[in-house]
């Protein structure tokens, strides 16, 4: 294999080195069709395989309840933050929002265009360090749902539980969390992901709907952004990105072979207890966001001089440590370690932080 | 190279090989980083010069004037058909469709629910086996554009010529005809075009429109709809489509190397016209898209009797020509002979229609 580097991109970022390789392989016949995966038709039997056993596998990797449907779109998050509300915000049309980080301000600021939209917690006055506590009576009890953003990959937070919205319906963006530790999905209406983080390169949108949310779009609704327009056609109303949804079944077979969700949590609290862990111990670095609500996945640090943070991202990059300069509304550092992040990715970085920081102290 | 098939699909469909092996020898270290070019960050150096090798070659290619731009987007002709409404039917919200085929009818549809929409011309009436002609006064002098289907795909008809319209706004959708012919862009507003016929693997929308076209769109319209969103961003507001792009971005330079689309309008129409030909001259077989209609992607043809037609697609898959089923609505069979498809593969179809006949006739 040729010379292969530590990605620490908050995404696209590192995919499983065996799905790449099979990739490769299989670029110009796959299947034994006498065409490449990229050419064949969305209509033919050979795709029809590789979407059927993409959503198999991810039902079977996430517990996805019967009903519930799974859908592989386009558009990223951001279609999602106006298509949750198109196809939701459709009763009282008034939704809860918790403000964790930008992608949450962007959800509501998108959703505004569709209804009533109320801030039910925000973490914004701490620089979104912390996930903010809430209890069912935060809720308007009529909204139509509430929406959080599970894992905040500019400010490094995450949702250790899972907030309880008594009947309201929760919907959740797992853009930076989808596969990386067990959730039970049966707490949510509906969940969105982009796929260019855990799953798949860019241009896959997952989501995953409780069916009784389907059908709720008001007919002036463009076909696209109507939910039950992909689930009543099983995501092929259009042509779908079938290279993105056949390397994210490939991940997903990956991932089925090496332990499930199950055995993903636990290299990735293995992960990022051991970074979290170096940095605390440290004199020499922080981490800005509370224990209680840090991230697995995008591990956020800082050393406080602005000098010393941009001459160590671009010493990181000479020693093949690649994409660690923080968001610029978060300064520093951020190591984003997905799941294909391997552990020696970590010690590589952690070998590269004690020297920096003995050089530099 | 592996045994490689004749893929008649219509879409997607055939790819370069040189294209697919050099994504095939890069995938593990895309230019030199390290990281296969699904794991690099779309904000990164090594991306951005693929982004805008792939926008100037797309420019050089079609002579696309230096006042549009050139968006890479999601959701393919689907999105289009309400992004376009959304952006552009803004004035005195009329906009006149000519139907020529299925996607040009779903085009009007979706843009119904967004403003006054009038058929001005249509050929349903003969199962959209042939282009209407109009002139400038068949359209509304106000209406806010003209939408027209370049090529159809079901029936196989394109325009020869590009209607005049007058002062009126031309829009088009390119999907199934982009990079088949020249064609001058700059009597269109705007043209849209899914990628997976003639450009790259499916999940890729390329938009190009004239810049005072951009900033119509009213501020409740969903940020992703706002052509200006995409245009002010360089195609990176949200994350885009990266592999879709890069393979996009080597199809163009392989056309730029075998006489850009010049060459390619040579080639379609040799193909074309001898498939044509052959099929005129035979008593068998008929084509039923009138002469001054007929698309150089998309050869329907037909013998009449239905159980010949499945007799004939399924032998067909046997001698590896693959996918030569036509459209329900149309019936028979289509020959979809994109750019990729070369003149061995017209020869060794209609080497197969002859001895068909032959055994069938």
């Amino acid at each position: 294999m040729s010379k292969r580097v530590y990605n620490f991109s908050a995404g696209p970022s590192m995919l499983p080195p065996p799905v790449l390789e099979q990739a490769a392989r299989e670029m110009m016949n796959f299947n034994e069709t006498g065409m490449s995966i990229l050419e064949i038709s969305h209509r033919s039997k050979a795709f029809d395989a590789v979407i059927l056993a993409a959503e198999e596998n991810l039902r079977t990797l996430m517990h996805i309840p019967e009903h519930y449907k799974v859908l592989f779109l386009q558009g990223g998050a951001t279609l999602q933050f106006s298509m949750v509300p198109a196809n939701l915000l459709t009763g009282t049309r008034k939704a809860d929002y918790i403000l964790t980080g930008v992608w949450a301000k962007k959800a509501a600021e998108e959703a505004k265009k569709y209804g009533d939209i109320r801030i039910a917690a925000t973490s914004e006055d701490a620089n979104f360090s912390y996930i903010p506590k809430t209890r069912p009576a935060d809720f308007r009890a009529d909204a139509d749902y509430v929406h959080i953003t599970l894992n905040n990959t500019i400010f490094g937070t995450r949702y250790a539980e899972i907030p309880d919205t008594g009947n309201i319906p929760l919907v959740a963006d797992f853009s930076s969390g989808i596969l990386s530790e067990e959730i039970d999905v049966s707490k949510f209406a509906l969940i969105y992901a982009g796929a260019q983080k855990n799953v798949a390169p860019a241009g896959l949108t997952i989501v995953i709907v409780r069916e009784d949310f389907l059908g709720k779009a008001p007919s002036e609704t463009p076909i696209y952004f109507n939910y039950k327009t992909h689930a009543d056609n099983g995501s092929m109303y259009n042509t779908p990105p079938t290279w993105c949804i056949y390397i994210a079944g490939e991940v997903f077979k990956y991932l089925l072979a090496h332990g499930g969700v199950a055995g993903a949590e636990e290299n990735n609290k293995a992960k990022a207890g051991l970074l979290y862990d170096f940095i605390d111990a440290s004199a020499f670095y922080y981490a800005p966001a509370k224990p209680d609500s840090r991230s697995l996945m995008n591990v956020v640090f800082r050393i406080g001089d602005e000098q010393l943070e941009k001459k160590f991202v671009a010493e990181a990059k000479e020693n093949e440590l690649i994409d660690l300069n923080g968001h610029r509304l978060a300064g520093g550092m951020r190591a984003s370690i997905y799941n294909a992040m391997p552990m020696e990715g970590i010690e590589a970085l952690i070998t590269f932080m004690k020297k920096y920081e003995e050089e530099n102290q």
